[in-house]
């Protein structure tokens, strides 16, 4: 089948805001877009029914390192890749495992071969290669495969941030070497995005970002951001990164972030990102909504009868109210956790369609300085 | 608004199976009918919207002791009823609390006014009298409100069941009392279910079968059954409880069962059952399907990608696979919750509607004896 490619259809006059089209072997994706993380392959307390009819999701992620220990590559290459395994029919990213095995902190070491790491399930011993990586997300079999890198903690010094980066650009050529002698295993065709590095350094990024992009790849990541940095450092690293990256390849802002930080981060030229929370945070009671964030667990909503958010055309948050919802995490109930998950990834979904709307009608950067303030309000 | 009403359609010629169908303010009730049971104003780990048009859930359960305790009456009250509260607008059903608070134990005191009890949550001391139940039952809101009755452990001594049941039978006195003299609060009529109780002596169950039908209840229950007692003794009771009960009005065998346990309290002439098994068990990982039960996290079903009840008319029984359910249960998932919830409450919906469709076409009997040895077995 065809490579992924990516069509400009939009940019905005005031910002770097673009709107486009990927379309990949398992469908089109409408961007800027958010995509959900399906950790183990489940978007937690989420149905695939519910992803797909009630909040929209057109992509979703996997995480290599948590599917490599379980199903394991064997099962899910017997049930035919993940899509078959889990019953997702859209399309599937899928990380490299290298930032969940660096966070694994004193169970892993690093050498130019890889990294060998101990499961944080059994304490077994595994070794992550360039080469062991693309065969797993092989046997994964998601549309995009995410490169294997390293990634630096904020602060790193200069000289530790130069030898990761040198490091992850030569297991970039090592990753499509082992994908160029390895066929797609599905019949689908697995597309490789590089990730820049570089940590906070700008001749870093600079360089790491020319890199990347000389390897023409059919999109590109931006990796190494959103971990600990203030940021307004995040947003000028993002900047920096997406001035150096072709127009025509869709941009992926690895773990980013808040609404907030989303609707900066398209304003800088991103089409993609992911990130654990609106689902993590919605577990614990955190609700983004179109007023602003709510703590569900909050007393003031024990006798709030009105919708979850009023303002969501999403079947779930109409439906609900926040005294419910309220009740339901007081109870302990497992109802509560599905509710939020399922209502701040249907708002995250609504506000990279709406930022889209807006690229497309001209008026993005001022609609983006018009609702931030509206969306950090605590209420 | 009409009190309930009950139309007997069709019986089984070799046993004593009904089906009819029920009518309240709220919709009506196909039977014979299973209730999933929405403790805390919850079916647990499942949505309103999966109950309605998955699930296919024609009537819920409430606790009463749960939910005054959580969120409380006066929030009931503020929402407009338990209907307005979780959203559910189908008929509901509460228990008068009477076997929650029995079963604290060491924490309640039972006088001839009431049960005095202590909160499992923060150890607060509240009572309980069949006047104050009603009113609860009445803030809640329930279509069907259950008699507070005192459920007896099994085994009693005949001396403590006889006590015990003349106990309910001037409990019931005053709850019928209580309801003639406060109005319906929501506009529609809520109508009172008796409860036999006996514990396992005939004489007991037959005097307080004919106590119960003396009141001309819009419903009768049977009550202090599957507390412990051989499933043969069990069985006994039930047919005799329904022999003293009237034709023409609904039969509720509370807190039952297993599937064969309904299948044959249908055969008996049970109109509605309740129970936590198929939630429960669920969460346990235990499946009730069309070819038997299933222990979802044995190794076996790790790499079987058929549905998790290729029988099942049900779109997540059909839609996921085993592989996939194991999965997620081994990986401590939410989702796996979820998909097990749901499944046995549809299977359990499917089997009482396929129970129906045999009792009309006259072979219930027949059916039943060859479906239970299928459905009990281990896979
Ligand atoms: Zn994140
Ligand atoms: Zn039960």
């Amino acid at each position: 089948m065809a490579a992924l490619t990516f069509e400009l259809q939009a940019t905005d006059g005031a910002s770097a805001a673009r709107a486009g089209t990927i379309t990949t072997d398992h469908g089109q994706i409408q961007t800027p877009i958010f995509m959900p993380v399906g950790t183990v392959g489940s978007v937690k307390a989420v149905t695939q029914q519910q992803l797909k009819n009630d909040i929209k999701a057109q992509i979703i992620l996997g995480n290599t390192y948590h599917l490599y220990l379980r199903p394991g590559t064997p099962v899910l290459e017997m049930a035919g890749g993940l899509h078959k395994f889990n019953g997702w029919n859209g399309p599937i990213l899928t990380d490299s495992g290298g930032y969940q095995v660096f966070s694994l902190a004193e169970n892993r070491k690093l050498t130019e071969q890889g990294a060998l790491f101990q499961s944080h399930i059994d304490g077994s011993r595994h070794m992550f290669t360039p080469e062991s990586v693309m065969d797993i997300q092989r046997s994964i079999g998601a549309d995009i495969i995410m490169a294997f890198d390293e990634c630096p903690p904020y602060p790193s010094e200069y000289k530790y941030a130069r030898q990761s980066m040198d490091l992850t650009h030569r297991w970039l050529d090592r990753c499509f070497a082992r994908l160029a002698e390895t066929p797609d295993k599905y019949g689908y065709t697995q597309n490789l995005f590089p990730i820049i590095q570089g940590s906070t350094y700008k001749d870093l990024r600079t360089a790491s970002a020319q890199y990347i992009a000389s390897k023409n790849a059919a999109g590109n990541a931006i990796g190494g951001l959103s971990v600990g940095e203030p940021e307004e450092m995040m947003y000028e690293f993002t900047a920096l990164c997406c001035e150096n990256l072709p127009q025509d390849k869709p941009r992926y802002l690895m773990g980013v972030g808040t609404p907030w930080n989303i609707l900066e981060g398209i304003a800088l030229g991103i089409d993609m990102f992911d990130c654990v929370m609106p689902t993590r945070n919605g577990r614990n009671g955190m609700l983004f909504t179109t007023g602003g964030v709510v703590n569900i667990r909050n007393k003031k909503w024990a006798t709030d009868f009105s919708p979850i958010d009023a303002g969501l055309p999403s079947e779930h948050s109409q439906y609900y109210t926040r005294a419910y919802l309220r009740h339901l995490f007081v109870a302990n109930e497992i109802l509560a956790l599905q509710l939020a998950s399922i209502h701040n990834l249907s708002f995250y979904l609504w506000l990279v369609g709406e930022a889209r709307k807006h690229i497309q009608a001209g008026d993005y950067a001022s609609w983006k300085n018009g609702i931030i303030p509206v969306l950090k309000q605590r209420l």
